[in-house]
């Protein structure tokens, strides 16, 4: 029924709609014409997007049918439009009333038009209402039960009283699958064209079920002539974590997805929350580079300070303080704040318990010291604290410790690009002058510096027996940025180490690049596809432009034939290149840069590629520093265990990486006194 | 405005509708007519519920807003059928196009008449599409964020293009407060007859926002002569337990509750989880009874059981044979069971640790005991076990201690009158049936039943110093109960101390009746309103029917000097009369029986009021016993915290006690093996 065009070249074709078309999918059809405008065939017809030629027997629906199999974007557009029309027409439908004066007859005629369209109408409607529904729950995240709920089936037939949802029994069955094949499919042509990537792991708990899962993601920066480098995060697979031989299973369990989407050799590192078992699987499966994830980090640091027991006492005061200023004591707060002209705005707890939540409620504390120590002076309920409440000073110290991991926080949330090269730099500052031991410093400041120290820098420097590795791949990583590049924070001789480290990455590169070529010699054509491929190589360097070259296959030979340090000088004057660019400014954007630079380098961009794959977090930042994390996990929690692969598949996949769930913060309520987590941070 | 009607009385009104009346809201107003039918005062209304005279002025907006504010029931009537005349109204005007020819004029007309409806439609049905999201927020416990998130905005946009729903803030700010105001006068004015009531603990944790509260509600058997006794459970607060002084603040907050709701001196006994805390809150709040939550009290126990080391071991092994049976395996078990002619389905895990999961996870390996043990005779992992399999001895001797336990739940759970009478004679059932050890029992069955029998009868029996008090209740409860008042299991002696418990309660609420009437004897009209009066008394006994009779207020007192004597006879006598009175069948309904035998009884009703209203279960039993507990707690995790009380008051009062959330457990895909919990409860 289909085939290629056979016929005229593309470029030959003159195609027209059909005369009387009345689907919209004729946008992406046409009938071939004469020079005069004459439809040539009436059986023929042509897809505009691939220009196949294919049947047409007088309905449409070989032709959605064809847009459905091979070029889903246009059919989701499709889709989309269709129900844009319907629309339409029942507006057209219904506002006829008001304004056309028709005959009796014309009425009559119209009429039928009506009933049929209404009747239309009807089943589109539902239809449309129905995948709405489905995709309120797959990419919304909700179990398919809520259908079976009586308020939400309320709401439905508020809005269609004729209308019934599907069934929780349709949509575990049948339509939540449906979606996920599809996405899959679609995911699944994204992920053709990528050389690397790092994968992430997401370990959590549904405490409702209490099962424990690992979400498995991939992260790839591609690159292509239109749109220069963009990340790409999908998510493959969730599955269980098996109580028995818990490293083993994970092992098993991520070899089988990388099968499964074609990435095991494309793998070039993952990130991970460092627990044990997943230490050991990436280990297992002998994956390069095992990154610790910042966020993860961070925050374990943060627990192990804030459990101090001096801190965690101090904490604890200030919890009890903000716990007093409830009512009725938070009427003489409010009176006090006006008298010494503060924001008239309640205390923060941190019952959360995140140290961004601590950080906010020692900040507040701070804000309104002057409304607190004297409305707390007071107060008969002081039993609680000496005299003049808090230690303001270990307050504010701690606020100083804390203030700079926060600007971390927002700076890494906030970034749309690869964050992996801000490792190094960031860990550098902390570790340097934030956490440095000051003298005069509170014994309880400098314990907590040493607490949140050690478990930083071994986390990411002497931890494992991989550190070295770790550590070396950091330092390309951040080479690589044009705002690092400097390396200030390394000796003369670590950089020169990084440099000669990226010099042999880059030889690698090219050598499996000629080799590939060389094997690959009865077709000049790559496996990527034209889009995927990196820059095109400089006239100057050896194996440029060849692959257009008619001449090619017989010259191509001596390529692998060059000799090595042909390769290594050009590898250095590529690097001696990029070294003499100007250093870009600190928040500015590196992909953008590569982007409009890839043309001037031919090796660098792939060990880009390599290295920025590998992502600094495991999740997505949002979810470890703001709310939306606990909105998450709530969702996750509902999830029946038949569905959780699909739905969170689904769920990952609709949404972009940095899109974070609306925050349940009383944000509207200032005197509720809860903290406003992740506002700041978006 | 308004006035009660000093003119005609009720009855001589003859009230008509607006001759000219749209608005459904002429359901419940009309003009008073003279005998020939012709209204009398056009500026003058009555409103057909309560008879109040109301100004009319032209519009039915303050129509609308007297049932608003008097007539809850009415106004949620009329508001419900105003949206179903819009839909009709709005199917009207489109079927005309279909059917009627009309004349240019007519159809000039008829066009204003369309445009005017259907820009009236279009903001009535915002409006009702509006009211219907809060009603889906509010009684299907969502957090009010869903409206921000974008598949809930592409979903209310494919309703209505045309539609933008109420913001986040919107509704946290304002509708939701707005319906817990609406709800809880309604449930105020429901609380008003209530003379005795019980109230419960359900203390519970968001997770995500790292807090513990507890929601508070009441119960009580209320009687009204058109349909006799009937349970009334509310939901009335819910608060945050605070770190410190725990008791001391939920005490404050439970006593603050009572007071705001007017049940201070009402609260017969509470049921609570067993909390240390709780327990003692009550004690300082001297209530009577504090009695454990059956429920909880049986998961105890299992809990324990399942943790004594051979049980944890053996329960341990069956779950490494269920995950064994995944794929590849399942194949192999599926062939199995074709040829032992076996139901062909999964094996089931216990994953949410629930003891009734454990009971299906065991059952389901007992019915496919010959497919699994030849399957994993022939399986190559068969390290894990003996060369039998698990001890299937043990299997089915557990499997015989757990199933009794497992029909207590399910009787409780499809109980829909107080159970409260039925725990004295399951616990005796369990304690002398089930768990008494036997002969020949398997070692770790003996050792079971023991943990399972002391964790029962320490928390019934001999726990604390109130425990002659929870005894004394329990049989008081239970000789109540037509069904079981023979008290099989207590001794003649015990069972003529009921007795004579019984009937000093008797005399008690006799004789605290007679002095508040002595007192009261400016006003003879208690405080209850007509409908939630005990029965009538008997004409026999002292006191019965004099309160319709003028002359009471002369002869009143003289029921305050009835003799101690007159009282005894009169409460033995009615004890008797009861007692004689045939044994109910066991599946009969004890509060039926109770409602068509409520006027021979004076006095033992109002013991029954008393006793009842304490419930066995500290939450809704099938939230014990099946998965909904679990999608509750999932939906209460998502909440906001200064939205929790409202929201938990709103979602519980919006529902029957009775009312289970949709499971999300894997049922329609029998072979993910996941218990389906719940269904068999349901």
């Amino acid at each position: 029924m289909e085939s290629k065009s056979s016929g005229p070249s593309c470029s030959g074709l003159n195609l027209v709609a059909h005369p009387r078309a009345k689907s919209k999918v004729w946008k992406y059809f046409g009938f071939d014409t004469d020079a005069d405008g004459c439809i040539l065939h009436w059986k023929r017809i042509y897809c505009r997007v691939c220009m196949s030629q294919i049947a047409y027997s007088g309905n449409t629906s070989n032709l959605s049918y064809h847009l459905e199999k091979n070029h889903p974007v246009e059919f989701s557009e499709f889709v989309k439009s269709n129900t844009d029309q319907m629309r339409e027409a029942f507006a057209t439908a219904f506002s006829r009333i008001k304004t056309e004066p028709t005959s009796l007859h014309a009425q009559q005629q119209s009429q039928d038009i009506n009933l049929r369209q209404s009747l239309d109408y009807e089943n589109r409607r539902h239809n449309d209402l129905t995948i709405a529904i489905v995709n309120f729950i797959c990419e919304g995240l909700y179990p398919a039960s809520i259908v079976e709920e009586p308020t939400f089936k309320t709401l439905m037939s508020t809005v269609d009283p004729g209308y019934s949802p599907p069934s929780k029994s349709d949509l575990a069955v049948k339509m939540v699958p449906q979606m996920y094949c599809r996405t899959r499919d679609t995911v699944f042509s994204e992920l053709a064209g990528v050389v690397n990537c790092g994968v992430t792991t997401d370990l959590w708990q549904s405490q409702t079920q209490n099962r424990t899962y690992i979400s498995l993601s991939m992260h790839s920066v591609n690159y292509s002539c239109a749109t220069g480098f963009s990340m790409t995060n999908k998510c493959l697979k969730t599955f269980e974590v098996q109580e028995d031989n818990t490293a083993e299973n994970i092992t098993r369990a991520m070899y089988e997805a990388f099968v499964e989407w074609g990435i095991t050799h494309k793998v070039s590192g993952a990130t991970t929350n460092g627990s044990v078992d997943i230490v050991k699987a990436c280990s297992l499966l002998e994956l390069s580079v095992e990154m610790p994830c910042l966020g993860h980090t961070i925050n374990r640091a943060m627990d192990e300070a804030f459990q101090l027991p001096r801190v965690d006492s101090f904490l604890g005061c200030c919890r009890k303080l903000v716990d007093h200023f409830r009512e009725p004591a938070m009427y003489m707060l409010r009176e006090k704040q006006k008298q010494h002209g503060l924001a008239q705005c309640a205390l923060i707890t941190d019952r959360g318990r995140t140290w961004l939540a601590t950080l906010a409620m020692l900040q507040r504390l701070k804000e309104q010291q002057a409304a607190v120590t004297s409305t707390y002076m007071e107060s008969s309920s002081s039993h609680h604290f000496s005299s003049d409440g808090p230690n303001w000073a270990l307050l504010e110290a701690l606020i100083e410790v804390l203030q700079p991991f926060k600007v971390v926080a927002n700076m890494i949330t906030s970034c749309r690009y690869p964050t992996i090269s801000m490792v190094r730099p960031v860990l550098h500052m902390l570790l340097n002058t934030t956490l440095k031991v000051k003298e005069g410093d509170l014994k309880e400041i400098s314990m907590t510096k040493e607490v949140i120290s050690k478990v930083l820098s071994s986390t990411y420097s002497q931890n494992s027996q991989l550190s070295q590795e770790i550590s070396a791949f950091l330092n390309i990583a951040t080479f690589l940025d044009p705002r690092y590049k400097k390396l200030p924070f390394l000796s003369t001789q670590e950089r020169s180490k990084v440099e000669s480290n990226i010099i042999e990455e880059a030889k690698a590169i090219l050598e499996k690049q000629m080799s590939e070529r060389s094997c690959d010699d009865f077709s000049l054509v790559s496996d990527e596809p034209p889009s995927k491929k990196p820059a095109p190589l400089r006239e100057s360097s050896a194996g440029s432009a060849t692959q257009d070259n008619p001449l090619a296959a017989i010259f191509c030979q001596s390529d692998a034939d060059q000799s090595q340090e042909e390769l290594h000088a050009q590898v250095v004057e590529e690097l001696s290149n990029y070294k003499s660019q100007r250093v870009l400014g600190l928040n500015e954007d590196p992909l953008l840069w590569w982007s409009s630079h890839a043309p001037l380098f031919p090796t660098l961009p792939k060990v880009l590629q390599k290295y920025w794959c590998v992502p600094a977090t495991s999740v997505p930042c949002h979810r470890l520093f703001s709310s939306s994390g606990a909105v998450l996990c709530g969702k996750r929690n509902r999830i029946a265990p038949a569905l959780v692969d699909q739905q969170v598949f689904l769920y990952e996949n609709s949404r972009s990486y940095f899109e974070s769930e609306p925050c349940e913060d009383d944000v509207d309520n200032p005197w509720e006194g809860h903290c406003a987590l992740g506002r700041p941070l978006e």
